[in-house]
């Protein structure tokens, strides 16, 4: 019989939880007979000692099944998911999206609003007058079967244990835990349905990661869960030390991203967006290798 | 203005944490405005990152202003009080208590309950037909004042902080941490208003020190509370790697400090009793040294 006390002092003392503790962890969290304040010493515990590679899985895939995954497999064709962990000024999405939609890339993308200081692609789309973020699943996937392309803000029901995490992780203290970190972008990742995700990871005194070290460990952390979980994951550091592009704030970085689509963007953001491109098209097997996608 | 987030923040980052900090903490949890989830995760980044002498001392008299300590000040004469870490068989206070008492000491103390495989004092005397641990506070006085001697259990609004604190710490897995053991101690023994405290800390696999190491920084912090607060405190370090003297058992143990104060009791223990009795005497000026009190 586990009891939580006994899976918190265990994971206090340095050992591995396994993936029948890590269940009845974040399953008893979700359904409310584990309370938040055996969770946050955990979390805690979490902080100081990390997860391992087993551990960060198995936590992905708890939260995974605690919603509803998206299915996208009546839509013909590769679908693709890129994640920005998020930087100043990044419009990279309003971009590289449809590029690789224009290459024949099926792009059915579920996006954030801004977290601390970073802005969110749905906050930036909403800047355009009419635009809507909150199709239903048919019409998302209709739209995307049409013209390729579809952004839509996160349902309700995508990875609640991971929205209940995340507050909890907000009030005690425990956010910044690359482990937690890599768990709660890749459930969001896993359950937006995409066979392939490609990862952008900001570096630099504008993002969430300030060291090359950090971002690394984090970048390795969410390829290893995407691939030990079936998904074909990779991962690219970017510069953030200095804001992407010459334009922040919502309805700039809309203008910003048509102008780059035009072919006048800033020199440095276009050739990320065409980086980031490339890395897909490769991914996606319809380019070989670098050259040849730029 | 404090948020608990960034307390925790900061001792999670191995700070110092200020007095203000502190009672902001206590104060703000015994008056429910800090939740239970914010405070277990505090008190995992102290179990890691430890209390030092000035916060054990803050924490100590947080806990102690959240009840009502006793007034023994109508007692004439020095009242003392004796506390264990706790052993198999320690029955220590049944034969150290009447033993100073006779000596002209007042003994006003409170006992506990039996704490996970140590028995408590209380239950040893209630083995005893029509013993009543349950004294009014007068009755209480009136006893020590008339006969110099009185042990009842603790009142249900001794040092409330304590208690809530105690039982979150047991559901989380932050029982074993000395800083925060220390304060509990402390905060108890100084509510319990005596002048003079001494302390028996129990070393080796029959109590909750295994090690002299863990032992010796226990009564230290211990000593440096009580001190620090103007109590007169004493620590001794006892060996507890076999049980206390030949019985185990409530009223076995009651029988054993009756046969021992008669003057046929095991030897070691015995002399253990004899130890303390002359530290508190010396403690109390009225023996000068160790050999004049034995």
């Amino acid at each position: 019989m586990l009891r939580a006390v006994d899976i918190i002092i265990k994971k206090r003392d340095g050992f591995t939880l396994t993936n029948e503790e890590i269940h009845f962890i974040i399953n008893g969290y979700v359904k409310g007979d584990i309370p938040d304040y055996q969770m946050s010493s955990l979390l805690m515990a979490i902080y100081y000692n990390g997860l391992n590679k087993q551990e960060q899985a198995a936590f992905t895939m708890e939260m995974l099944r605690s919603g509803e995954a998206s299915d996208l497999s009546s839509i013909p064709g590769i679908c693709i998911d890129k994640h920005s962990t998020g930087g100043v000024g990044d419009k990279t999405t309003l971009v590289f999206a449809p590029i690789v939609a224009a290459c024949g890339l099926k792009v059915a993308k579920m996006s954030g609003r801004g977290l601390g200081f970073t802005g969110g692609t749905l906050d930036k789309l909403e800047s355009i007058p009419g635009f809507n973020i909150s199709l239903s699943s048919e019409a998302f996937l209709n739209q995307v079967r049409k013209i390729g392309i579809s952004v839509i803000g996160q349902t309700a029901n995508i990875v609640p244990a991971d929205k209940k995490l995340y507050a909890l992780r907000d009030v005690t203290g425990t956010v910044d835990s690359i482990g937690l970190i890599a768990s709660s972008i890749m459930s969001k990742k896993l359950a937006s349905g995409a066979s392939k995700i490609l990862l952008d990871v900001k570096v630099g005194e504008g993002s969430f990661m300030k060291t090359l070290k950090d971002a690394r460990k984090l970048a390795r952390s969410m390829v290893d869960i995407g691939n030990s979980l079936g998904r074909n994951t990779v991962a690219v550091l970017t510069n953030m030390s200095e804001p992407l592009g010459t334009m922040v704030g919502n309805s700039l970085e809309v203008i910003e991203a048509i102008e780059t689509l035009k072919g006048r963007g800033h020199k440095q953001f276009t050739e990320l967006c065409y980086e980031l491109a490339a890395q897909m098209l490769i991914m996606a097997n319809i380019k070989s290798n670098r050259n040849d996608a730029l």
